[in-house]
């Protein structure tokens, strides 16, 4: 096996459990993950977009987030202009709530005198919860059903949902999701205190606040935060909080220092048989495959670009 | 509205464990889960049964875990009597697999000649993945759905799935389960190695797995120990290990330590009343509620013992 054929089982192994290690027991059965992904061409693979990635640097290392314009143009906008006047700079992780969220902002946000000034971005937006559905927006449905919604799929890498009837679509508050947090008022947000999905996917969030990324590399920095104390998991001590290093647009980070990674297309035949390998388990461990899988447990696979590889 | 209420309200709807003292600001909005758990009767509560619970102590701390025999007796009896006769103590957690579980076990349980040695408890047992519906096992539906399931609800306190044309009913890989860990043979396992799950619900695992019980109370110590980067999530240095001081039956371990908890139970118009507040979130800061739920998201509350309190 060459390099980086090594890479790509062993970037599945680290991120979804069993298969890899069972590759080798289970060569007899055809279609694993492990073997769909190695099959895999280089077209089934898109660079992530400097414009749209994110690098939120904390003190254990960086958290690389996607972000997705396509389903909340103002809010990644926004984020992007924050991040470039250096909004989140010195700022803190909030909030670690245990089967729910981490989120990061300004510790002295309530306060008109010492929160954190906006220079050119918005404080608030208006919400982005979901979006018309359209011809141009790609969705590659999931035949097996959701509790939440009529339809669920995926669209340019990112879990949706979609009401035919009402033509909408929306991105879903699965794993490694990030959102904008919000006051009461539903025009509250903006980007400028951001959350990610770090337990259950807590899919009663969704069409109530605007999502617009996903954690594609650095998930568990954030997961294993401490829980914060206070009510819904705010640290109740400055001192428990983690410090925000900074939060940078990769496109304007010097190319020799970003992570250069590529998502699997879920518009491609690949996509469509890895959803298929994980819905019926085919490794040997596997007793009762259930032949059924839940939106947020399908993997959307990220790996070294190739190209950066020596 | 000022902070001080914000903070509040947004607490009872987004956290699972603070909605009780939220109760006196919610007094406008009926039918909350502040409202309804502030509303319950003693009756509406069980103690934990000492028989069946187990405290796993890490150095952060007591993770508190109950017991569910009947669903999976052979293993609960069997862990019991590991437990009893010193098995775990000493041993160590040897993986922690972001979004999916952490497990503790020997590790040179792969050694013939290192491995802990077992007195009167077994090494393996036959698979208990489910087991026939009865009369006498209660069972509160779900009228939500499921992916994975014909039925899903509630029995005796654990969320279960059920097919009933086979007349089987079994525990389900939600959020915080606890299962035994096993080789290739479906009848490997035992509960030498134990795993609890720490992301989002690996549903694929039902019926491949023997669950056998619920962390109650500590998951954040479990959920936040560093991730271990070998495959699956396995440390590759013993030092990255977490040791395990010991696991007790609380039956044994003197009252006056003992961590005095109780469970709502599944069986009342109060956990009814309950699953229905969180299908229909009633809170000012909802502005789409769902109408629906996922098994995995209804909580199933645990407080301390009322008559523990000074």
């Amino acid at each position: 096996m060459n390099r980086h054929a090594l890479l790509l089982v062993l970037a599945f192994m680290l991120s979804w459990g069993f298969a890899a290690q069972l590759q080798a027991q289970s060569a007899a059965a055809p279609k694993t993950m492990a073997e769909i992904l190695a099959a895999s061409k280089p077209s089934d693979w898109r660079p992530l977009d400097p414009e749209n990635t994110l690098y939120l640097e904390l003190p254990a290392g960086r958290v690389v987030i996607e972000l997705v314009p396509a389903f909340a143009p103002k809010h990644v906008a926004n984020v992007r202009a924050l991040a470039r006047e250096g909004y989140f700079d010195g700022l803190s992780v909030l909030r670690s709530q245990d089967n729910y969220v981490v989120q990061w902002g300004d510790p002295d946000g309530e306060d008109p005198e010492k929160q954190r000034k906006i220079k050119k971005a918005q404080r608030t937006l208006p919400a982005e919860f979901d979006r018309a559905t359209s011809p141009d927006l790609p969705f590659t449905g999931l035949a097996d059903g959701d509790v939440y919604a009529p339809e669920v799929g995926f669209s340019q890498g990112f879990p949706v949902a979609r009401d035919p009837k009402a033509r909408r679509i929306w991105l879903t508050h699965c794993y490694g999701m990030l959102g904008a947090g919000r006051d009461m008022d539903a025009d509250s947000g903006g980007g400028t205190e951001l959350y990610v999905v770090i337990g259950h996917a807590p899919r009663h969030l969704d069409r109530n606040v605007t999502l617009l990324g996903r954690v594609v590399q650095g998930m568990e920095i954030l997961s294993t935060l401490g829980r914060g104390t206070g009510g819904m998991g705010f640290y109740e001590k400055a001192e428990e909080r983690t410090p925000v290093k900074s939060v940078r647009v990769a496109a304007d980070v010097p190319e020799a220092t970003r992570t250069s990674l590529e998502v699997l297309r879920t518009d491609t035949p690949t996509f469509l048989a890895l959803v298929d390998a994980r819905r019926n388990r085919r490794e040997e461990w596997f007793k009762s495959p259930t032949g059924h899988i839940d939106l947020c447990n399908v993997p959307i696979p990220v790996r070294a670009r190739a190209a950066a590889l020596p």
